[in-house]
């Protein structure tokens, strides 16, 4: 697939000692690299939806995680593991919802204590760029595995973006899809716009076009018209938390989605690497959904366009239950029907 | 409720003698009202959509009788009634979905037949004049009707605009809500914010502003997780075309909140005058449903977002079930679990 352009695309480098995110804020239209020198750079940026998509966070904090060791060592070599710990819980607080960002930082704080004496730098970075190839090829597999469960023929429908651009490379969704589409099993790739960020019109199109495949935007609220029309079989979405029961928060208008596929025999599909999967949580109801600001709904390309005095409620994320997926697809296999049981016997195998 | 800005919200007037509309394109930063003298810039303005919603454009399109009536007549007061058909045609297949439209005109065409000798203006004008009243009186009417519905307490969703903006005035089914909200029944009204065309954002919200009701915007698919949460009791949406079973075509995005209020045991209520009613159809399957231009899906704000190649699928409206129905609230009566015999009742009645 070297052709392709999600060979490309890359949201998360490390270049020239410092770290450098794909500003998502700006695709399509714009394609420019914000170049961070620090923890608090990169956890702005975070903050910011500079760079979004649960791995694609989870690696920029750990590249982050890099330039804070950095700081502290050249502030002085003694002691620094003690004061390191304030950047690691700034990035690891940056956004709530997503768990690869705490798993990220916590395999940091891992790699931190077993260092030894010594400029820590090499080492860590060492194991953030493990962290990014091991969810480029974690994508990779799960292409492959998610692929095999789409019958030829049909079209599907992904939600908000869960590509290239929301993790290492690939993607989680986007690469089930870009693998069924290489393989003839997908004739059609519909993309919901995503309000209020529109990820999808704006980065899953984007990537659906560089790569050839034919993509067709839909309003949201349109979803279930298309849905009832019986051409597409599969919804395939990212997550950006997973509870011990199957049940996974994702971008807000996942669980509406689910609900919908279910109403009319279509598939439910969650794509995630297992550094998604939080087994602390016993069901979604602990899962923290993030609310971001009214301004986000009220405001339009910038400019206010409700009237003066309307409110506006912005949760970032839904959670979908267990009982309405179908599938949830990691790089350790495939969980049918998932509840606690099989989401325990994916993790112990 | 005299001292409610919905009394001054006109969106449909006719001032010496010519038809003025609101511009709802650029509401609600503007408030600009176009001045049209001719049936064609009617038709042009109602496929513009500088005028929406299923019964306004209805009264908007038997003004534009007048106006051809007006200019037939003057041409030539010998066989005016034979020249006016291409403008009645032309009116009536300005917008396909909405049957008010074709309602209103062929209102119109029979106030023609029936009209004496000399100049048909002043006959025409006062039968435009009572279509306006009388949808005015019928949104009185389906308010207390609908608000009788509601037990006190909780919350309420809306869809797209079906107020003063979308009617002669007061609106359906926000004529419900403000006349459910001056009871005492309703806290809180939620406003899905409707894309492409952000009907709610714009229009919903301003006129609630206007009125002082608290109104909260939403992200289209924010609406399962807000249903989820069990503060809002019924959904109440209006209607662009009803079948004689009950089944309703009404803007795109309703049909999901119908499957979505189900699913949470939330009502689902429809607001729509009689003139809304097609008997000629048996279900909802042969409801013409518009697709707008892509780009209404692939720009924000008249500049381009999605990536160039990226296509987008329009729909403007979809057909709710009338399984999916609890009530629909007419100014005759209000259908429970609507079907082919209570809807055959309710005309008959």
């Amino acid at each position: 697939m070297s052709e392709h352009a999600h060979d490309r695309i890359r949201a998360v480098v490390w270049n020239d000692d410092a770290l450098e995110l794909l500003d998502q804020r700006l695709l399509p239209a714009v394609e420019r690299r914000l170049r961070l020198g620090t923890a608090a750079g990169v956890a702005q940026a975070i903050r910011d939806m500079v760079v979004r998509g649960a791995p694609a966070i989870g690696i920029a904090a750990a590249y982050g995680v890099v330039l804070a060791a950095r700081a502290r060592f050249a502030e002085a070599p003694a002691g620094w593991r003690a004061r390191i710990g304030a950047d690691l819980d700034l990035l690891a607080a940056a956004r709530p919802t997503a768990v690869n960002l705490s798993w990220a930082v916590a395999r940091m704080r891992a790699t931190i204590e077993r260092a030894p004496e010594g400029d820590p730098c090499p080492r860590l970075l060492a194991e953030a760029n493990a962290i990014l190839a091991e969810d480029i090829a974690a994508n990779r597999r799960m292409g492959a595995l998610g692929a095999a469960l789409i019958e030829a023929g049909g079209s599907v429908l992904t939600h908000c973006n869960a590509g290239s651009l929301a993790t290492g490379g690939f993607g989680t969704a986007l690469g089930v899809i870009r693998t069924a589409h290489a393989a003839g099993r997908i004739d059609a790739v519909y993309a919901g716009e995503t309000r209020p960020w529109l990820q999808g019109a704006r980065l899953t199109a984007w990537e659906l076009v560089r790569d050839g495949i034919p993509v067709t935007l839909l309003a949201d609220g349109a979803a279930a018209y298309l849905l009832c029309q019986g051409r597409v079989r599969w919804v395939i979405v990212g997550a950006d938390r997973i509870a011990a029961n199957g049940d996974t928060a994702n971008k807000i208008g996942t669980y509406g989605l689910a609900v919908l596929a279910r109403q009319h025999g279509v598939g439910f599909m969650v794509v995630a690497p297992v550094s998604t999967i939080d087994m602390s949580l016993a069901d979604g109801a602990g899962i923290p959904i993030e609310e971001r600001p009214a301004a986000e709904v009220l405001d339009l390309a910038g400019a206010r366009v409700a009237a003066a005095g309307a409110g506006a409620w912005n949760p970032a994320f839904d959670v979908t239950p267990a009982a309405l997926i179908d599938a949830i697809v990691t790089e350790r296999g495939v969980v049918h029907a998932p509840d606690a049981a099989g989401m325990a016997a994916l993790l112990a195998g």
